[in-house]
């Protein structure tokens, strides 16, 4: 098994500024760091979007999180306030590609009925066994896969500034709500990836699983709009709130405001997640399509 | 049994500009009116806070639903957007105090987990009669009582400048998400009510019950915060989601951040609602606490 130690991480809080789990529990931290340290890494603590935080609202000027390909970082002429703090962020725990921060982990909070989510924009072995790792050790957790669609050149995410980096992505909570379980979940899960790093760093994992069930994005879908893009539908019933449930093609998946079933029209099993997101109505998204996947143990190759 | 018959009803969506479901229904029912068309009265439909809806936030200047005092109304230096509105909405449903709409119906959401509620401002046999009919017609409705505290005049809702008026508030949903269930209920909430004022109307009410539950508001509880008001923890999990249920005076109801507990100090059962509202953090509101009422069904004195 190779090992390039991790030698810090960054928790990062607030990157949408009414996701209140993280920017909390960064808060909480920094004046008690005691369950984010550890003895064989340098834990960085960081708020990334105070504006947003202070209005209480996902931003200001556009969604931080989408700021961070390559190419936007490097484009000078994009200069509002959430690419601004891009560039900050990413001199401050990057230069993406070339990353001074061995992991970073980035809290967010979804109004989707998620659960405490590990979200992987990358892969390797290092996330194939901290995936089984923190299943291992907190079985609700659901890893999220979105590794095939872009470099990690071209992914935007925050997270992705570092050698490696996750997404923890805990709900359902409204937005501008914290709630005591929600905040609790991303606080174990949080612990759980440190210990796992540790564990990692000192070459003491335990006797991880062969493999551990996780889903891959496919595509996304969005709602039901007229000639003029407005809605005229919503997420059906029996699909809102089942998050990572198999729907099968002809189930229905919106109804429409007079009162028609819109049914899935693909041709294969998938399992919806992001549903009725309340961050993605600006694009009329309404739910992520994701299939099953299998990660296997690298240590057992 | 008096009987002032009910000439005309307003349906009220969009008061809060992020509250989905009643904006989605009511530009619905401008399209197609025939769920709340009824014989013996009219039908009046109105969408209250355009700006806030064209923002996707509970308001512009300030919350269009607390300014509705005999007292706001009647102050010409109150201009900015939402005390404009509330004006224009009096003269067009009201005015206040000798209004000329029989039945003031106003649409809410809440991020609350309040399943489908009537909150009822004023008493009377009208709404007496209203409360045990719409829970016989609708088991799973929940009838919320605010009438001990204010009068009329001195009651800030929207729904106060009809002759009578009620909200429909139904939860829970995240702010800026339309959810398929909660709509629905929304929807034959209000239904039920315009079939009630139709046999209101026509001395044709079915027999009703001789008494039915309901919740009376006591007071707010405010989120535990320290010396520079900044929240130093969050509602208990144990609470959170269950409103409606009986709090024993001993039992957790905060959850500080550096883990202590802080438990419910009054003397009686009490049943909490309005739990984690998002819109009330503004205010550190963390719930309204009620407790049991029983209506009498006034034909049976």
């Amino acid at each position: 098994m190779s090992n390039n130690k991790i030698g810090n991480v960054a928790i990062v809080g607030g990157t949408h500024g009414n996701e209140l789990a993280g920017i909390y529990l960064v808060n909480h931290w920094l004046k008690n760091s005691t369950t984010v340290t550890r003895e064989s890494f340098e834990t960085q603590l960081l708020i990334a979007n105070h504006n947003a935080i202070e209005v209480n609202k996902r931003y200001v000027d556009c969604d931080l999180n989408r700021q961070f390909s390559a190419a936007s970082l490097n484009d000078s002429s994009l200069g509002n306030y959430e690419q601004s703090r891009a560039k900050v962020i990413n001199q401050q725990l990057g230069p993406k590609g070339d990353s001074k921060t061995g992991l970073v982990i980035d809290l967010h909070n979804t109004t989707s009925n998620m659960g405490p989510t590990l979200l992987v924009p990358q892969r390797g072995e290092f996330y194939d066994l901290m995936a089984i790792y923190v299943r291992q050790h907190m079985p609700e957790v659901i890893v999220f896969l979105d590794e095939d669609h872009k470099t990690n050149d071209e992914h935007h995410l925050l997270c992705t500034i570092g050698q490696h980096g996750v997404i923890v992505e805990v709900g359902p909570v409204p937005q501008g709500v914290l709630k005591h379980e929600v905040t609790e979940q991303m606080a174990e899960m949080t612990k759980v990836i440190l210990d796992f790093v540790e564990a990692y760093n000192s070459d003491s994992l335990p006797e991880l699983n062969a493999e551990t069930d996780a889903f891959r994005f496919i595509k996304s879908l969005t709602l039901p709009v007229d000639e003029n893009n407005h809605r005229i539908g919503m997420v059906h019933k029996n699909v809102e709130g089942s998050d990572f449930k198999a729907v099968q093609p002809g189930e229905p998946i919106f109804k429409t405001f007079d009162g028609k079933e819109i049914c899935y029209d693909g041709n294969e099993t998938v399992y919806p997640t992001f549903i009725n997101e309340a961050a993605y109505y600006d694009n009329n998204l309404a739910m992520s399509l994701c299939t099953k996947a299998v990660i296997k143990n690298p240590s057992l190759k």
